[in-house]
């Protein structure tokens, strides 16, 4: 599972910070998470094929979210791409989009599918044989998503030196791989766990920007390998951020304590902060795994 | 009347190169022309101070030409202004600015004035003491304008050693600044010539992009000081010109030519060009005075 930021810095993008905007790769799958503007010129810059993006998942309509994303919408057009592109977001967001598609006369030569989001409870919203996503409801000063990413269980493996050994007839090897038990070719029960070793442990990841802090998503992300949860504040500020629906790194801390996450990621910093270890040194008196988002950078979690 | 071109290229926004936009200042006016995504950043690099940006003109609602143009709206709100912004642009641009507004509840604390276009002949549409905005109506894809800018005539200035020499009353000055002749204190009638000098002649710049060859524009443009025209192909790809609505580097050379311009200034390049001397090179064959438009240069017309 690898995440590489193309942008977390809140509010209006600068000359040297971007604003949100990540690729999550997880599974084979690429999923682009939000998408402020200047995000498909981030993706060149970090030579990610645009091809590889099918599913596009934005958490809100603040323009620091979303602006990128009709531009890349249509450049995809421009690129003549052929494969679908679902957009996941709030209700509105297919609106919106439509409309500049229509007054530029552009329509998309490939397939623009919307997946319109209004529910406050968490729901499943993308599945396949390899991973799941849920929505996280989230509370910010409109309506907003987190996502969750699951992979899924993964198939045991053979031990192929033990399987032979065994006299395990090829037949029988799909059985193996989903754990049970099987007969070998002498008649003899074979115990699953003598000639199979465990899967990889399935990772998971909990996207959930913008949000104040909000202890009722710790069912929905409790245990998530990693958590990335905004800090737009320090706890010096954290008077402002019930006011703006934002939280502080101390705040995003303690939702990583409560969840059992195994790693906290922080971003969405405020521009009035010049020192981003401070995010860092607040969060550590809370939860001891913490990283920094920073433009540019790509974190593997293995 | 100084230009600065943020971005000059087609289609798409890349690494090293912007979509269009860019800065006119002209008698104390600093009117920004179209507004690519990312051109709130390009303001920035260029240091132009936001607040002295009051006038907005948007040629179409393609992309490359507009998509920056909430996320700047945003930008200046979250920065707290105050001054009142213009924006002029086909009929559309107030839709879809303020649904976007309207989803992320971010309503302007500044008063946002649309001037929405719709005619397809040439229009005032902003004028003041110092300054002329006119309509170029442009033939593309979508409907498109571009704009002319012209500085009004100035007044005459006093030469105050002859003045005082003439002995005329200083109730007569601002007679005299309007060329009129006046009488002295001695009652003799004094030549308007021989106590001022000229103004320094207006200055005037046409902006047309995107736009097919067309030589209806004439008329509007004659005598402009300096033309900006797209030329998005050279004339090995001018099939592909009327195609889709776009010129070629040797037709806005002829369009200057015809139009007397003073200097012709080039940009809106296909990104398929390596060498953008290429343009300039064929628009000298038909034209003398070429200047390329290249991101983060500027211009200074004196």
């Amino acid at each position: 599972m690898k995440l590489t930021i193309l942008g977390c810095y809140s509010a209006t993008p600068r000359t040297l910070s971007n604003t949100t905007s990540q690729v999550l790769e997880i599974n084979n799958h690429m999923f682009l998470i939000d998408c402020g503007e200047g995000t498909q010129v981030e993706l060149r810059r970090h030579r990610i094929k645009f091809n590889r993006i099918k599913h596009v998942f934005i958490s809100h309509l603040h323009g620091d979210h979303f602006f990128g994303l009709v531009g890349l919408i249509s450049t995809f057009r421009l690129l003549t791409r052929e494969a679908d592109l679902h957009i996941y977001g709030p209700k509105g967001i297919k609106e919106v989009i439509t409309l500049q598609m229509k007054l530029a006369d552009s329509w998309t030569n490939y397939k623009l599918i919307f997946h319109e989001l209004e529910s406050n409870t968490s729901q499943l919203i993308f599945e396949d044989d390899a991973v799941e996503v849920y929505t996280i409801p989230l509370e910010h000063r409109v309506y907003t998503n987190g996502y969750l990413f699951k992979e899924k269980e993964r198939d045991r493996k053979l031990d192929i030196v033990a399987v032979e050994r065994a006299n395990i007839d090829v037949a029988y090897f799909r059985k193996l791989k989903q754990g049970f038990d099987v007969m070998n070719e002498d008649g003899v029960l074979i115990k699953n766990e003598t000639v199979t070793k465990p899967a990889e442990k399935p990772k998971s990841y909990a996207f959930c920007s913008d949000t104040v802090y909000k202890e009722d998503i710790l069912p929905i992300i409790k245990d998530v390998d990693v958590l990335y949860h905004e800090s737009t504040f320090l706890d010096q500020h954290a008077h402002l951020a019930p006011k703006t629906k934002h939280s502080t790194a101390k705040e995003a801390a303690t939702i990583a304590k409560l969840a059992n996450a195994g790693t906290l990621v922080l971003g969405h910093y405020s521009s009035r902060y010049p020192n981003l270890e401070d995010f860092r040194s607040e969060a550590l008196t809370v939860f001891d795994k913490v990283e920094l988002a920073e433009d540019g950078k790509t974190f593997s979690f293995n």
